[in-house]
């Protein structure tokens, strides 16, 4: 007598394969016994409303796994479960995510514009050494060393707190491994699946993901040459109205734009009449080349509720994972219990040497060297695009941060030429990669901070050249098309 | 005119609040602006179905904010959005979790069994800070402060599978930021909303609220003296078909029991009929203290598809967070991907530093010291339950590990207990902490590996006398109860 089985036609599973799984367990788990008969397939498929089809595909891949055999006359009977049987089937029980980054294949020697990372070559390895032997011949390296707190290291908060401009007697810290996730435990906390987050289109792919692997629904505002877009982004809260509004005010990536001063103050008051929770993202912020520094959302809210996203990363050593979110109490309250349940806390060690290297001034010094590089770097880039980029080229004007964002003229796809780049020498992450809802085809990320300027110029007019080639090629092939017919 | 309103009269939210923040929410997103008139509570709750009071509450609030207005003879009028009114409620907006731990409050120089956590004076400090900086100072220093990879930091992986004794040709590994961050990841990766995982009963409680909050149905089994019981175990496999099973062979936490040999077998067997996913965590393993150790279930399963979490904080130092999975590749690869996102990768520094202690063979040295320090621990806290603890008491024999499991005499209460116990000099975490469905109120957890075996005999004479003290109190006032009345 067969068990109960339960097909649902709605599922993604094909019908044959839902029947051979659910078969298969009973077979595992002893619910079908060795040597019990099985309906015929007629009859099985007419009692569960199939195809006979379908159920004899499922019969066939038992008796390929070895667990069922026919007889001849007889019919078919369960054999039990057979060597491979049982095994996790891992493709299944763990399938892949659907949104897969491009796979780069720069040559050794290769110029990459693909990476938003700091340059290794400006490291204070010194001082660095130095810093770390502080900490380790310190009083507190047995407690350093010991469990921590889900909080993060006391001195490293207070002292983060201190130097943090806009936060208030309300606000607290959470210590975080980074600024990655510092954006998954505020989805984890605020978001549900089905909630509405806006955010900036294109956006880093990081953000996106996380939000998008919730269960969140994702509103793209348009970036322009002020950041994310106020008018667009009005539209989208009437219409939306969004659980979350994540921005980054400073040198965004993908586009390095900057938020002016009078539309931060118009995006305070917009979030605030919409009752979205406004999150700042500014690990860039302190990467600033060219122009003063503008008044982060956090200084300039008066309700004191934006949360404010920081790291490490981008100003010291992205191998030391450590992030932090600025916000409410209560809300840090409740972050912190989730942290501790992700990974108890962070990295303790790196945690006090990133203290160590902050408060002995060390990592002001290095800022300040990483500002002027950088400030080299963007004059290179900017330059080596005027004369690399094919005519019709445009691309953003950043003041600071490590990218800027180029939209080659149409009809190009830098999507389609990286690989063709890749081969001449230089890379980059096309604009596909950062999209929410807009394709920009034409559009890539150059990432200049990682590079000396001679590389920069170098990288450029490798790429100008691929481009630009496209470009002629493309051109020729329409004049062609265009030559009258031949009648 | 009242843009459309929709209460849930399912909600856990009352109607009344429902109404009030649908209304705030239109006031505050201007569809419904200064100035315009709101219908009367008697008409607006006859439109509703609702009961005109509750109407009256919502406009009473709304009222107190100073976003509505009452005009005696006109009606009832919008303000507008106040002070206040937009400012996120952060109790509602990230409602703190269900399950809180117990707050202890040990007064200076008590003595605590509560931490599962290796002794600190123990801790190799020169040879820490020589491993150190023989990093800071090596070749690969650039590198190890750069971006690294999601899978971990390639030579300490290369190391551990090396040292893997149950990894395969088939399997790859991925570090993770400790144990904690590999439950996270395989809860993210395997289980859905609803799945059943099987679990110890007691158990970790970091592992019991990873899965509960990712919404799995746990199905506690329960664990004698030779760890989960397989007869339990066979029954909840049959009738629950969890997703995956998740045990500690080794010195489980909190109980300290092992699973012998044969029984590893029966479980690698029940698990593979079942098909179920085995998980392994054998972050235990490597202290024991008394007889052989035991082959993992990663290297009895032939099939090669147990799953098995590993750390570095139980035999070196917590403080530095970096723990590993290894598995089938196909699943490791989804874990990487998984990882990516929750927060990039691991630390690298703390991954360079392990990977030279252990290289170096500084961590077997260290470890080897840790068994000596941990034996005689081991046999000082069982002398001392021996010597302490009221007749009538339970506890379990490890082999290893960190914790035993005790039971108090009927009527005690070892939750009841502890701030008495806190106040006399003593603390240790209550049998409640550690429960997934079945309550063992006089249970408790001592944690003894990280106290001398002074401090252990002294915490347990400080124990003992509270428990003897209260059962000796609970057995005079039954002995007064059961004397006869007087008529």
């Amino acid at each position: 007598m067969l068990p109960p089985v339960h097909l649902d036609s709605q599922s993604q599973t094909p019908l044959y394969r839902q029947l051979f799984e659910q078969l298969r367990d009973l077979i595992h788990s002893g619910h079908l016994a060795r040597g019990e008969k099985l309906p015929a397939t007629r009859e099985l498929a007419g009692s569960l409303g199939l195809n006979r089809a379908t159920v004899a595909a499922a019969y066939e891949l038992l008796e390929s796994e070895g667990m069922l055999k026919g007889h001849v006359g007889r019919g078919t009977f369960v054999e039990g479960a057979s060597e491979t049987a049982g095994r996790v089937d891992w493709e299944r029980a763990a399938p892949a995510e659907p949104v897969a980054l491009p796979t780069l294949s720069l040559p050794e020697g290769g110029i990459s514009f693909a990476s938003s990372r700091p340059a290794d070559d400006l490291f204070p390895l010194e001082e660095f050494r130095r810093t770390c032997r502080e900490v380790t011949e310190g009083a507190g390296i047995q407690s350093i060393l010991q469990l921590g707190s889900p909080a993060g290291y006391a001195p490293l908060r207070q002292w983060l707190l201190r130097q943090c401009e806009g936060a208030r007697e309300t606000d607290d810290i959470l210590i975080t491994s980074g600024c990655q996730q510092a954006l998954d435990l505020l989805q984890r906390v605020l978001i549900q699946s089905g909630d509405t987050v806006a955010v900036e289109d294109p956006v880093y792919p990081g953000l996106r993901n996380v939000f998008a692997s919730a269960g969140a629904r994702l509103a793209g505002v348009a970036v322009g040459a002020d950041g994310i877009e106020m008018d667009a982004l009005e539209q989208t809260l009437r219409r939306e109205r969004p659980r979350a509004i994540l921005v980054s005010p400073n040198f965004q990536n993908p586009t390095g734009a900057t938020i002016p001063l009078a539309a931060r103050h118009t995006l305070i008051r917009m979030a605030r009449e919409a009752g979205a929770i406004l999150i700042e993202n500014d690990i860039y912020g302190p990467l600033c080349y060219e122009g003063d520094a503008i008044p982060a959302l956090k200084e300039l809210d008066a309700s004191g509720d934006t949360v404010q996203i920081g790291s490490f990363s981008k100003i010291a050593f992205p191998g030391l994972r450590v992030g932090w979110i600025v916000g409410p109490r209560p809300l840090i309250a409740r972050l912190t219990q989730a942290k501790q349940w992700c990974d108890l806390h962070s990295d303790q060690l790196s945690q006090a040497v990133l203290h160590r290297f902050a408060e002995s001034g060390r990592l002001e010094q290095h800022r300040l060297n990483a500002v002027k590089a950088g400030r080299a770097r963007l004059s290179a880039v900017l330059k080596a695009c005027r004369r690399h980029l094919p005519q019709g080229s445009r691309w953003t004007q950043p003041r600071g941060g490590m990218s800027l964002w180029v939209r080659l003229p149409e009809p190009l796809d830098a999507g389609e030429l990286l690989p063709r780049a890749e081969r001449a020498g230089a890379n980059y992450l096309p604009g596909k990669v950062f999209a929410v809802s807009r394709a920009q085809p034409g559009a890539l990320r150059l990432s200049f901070a990682g590079l000396p300027p001679a590389r920069i110029e170098a990288g450029l007019a490798i790429l100008g050249e691929v481009f630009t080639k496209e470009l002629e090629r493309v051109r020729a092939v329409r004049r062609l098309d265009s030559a009258p017919a031949l009648v």
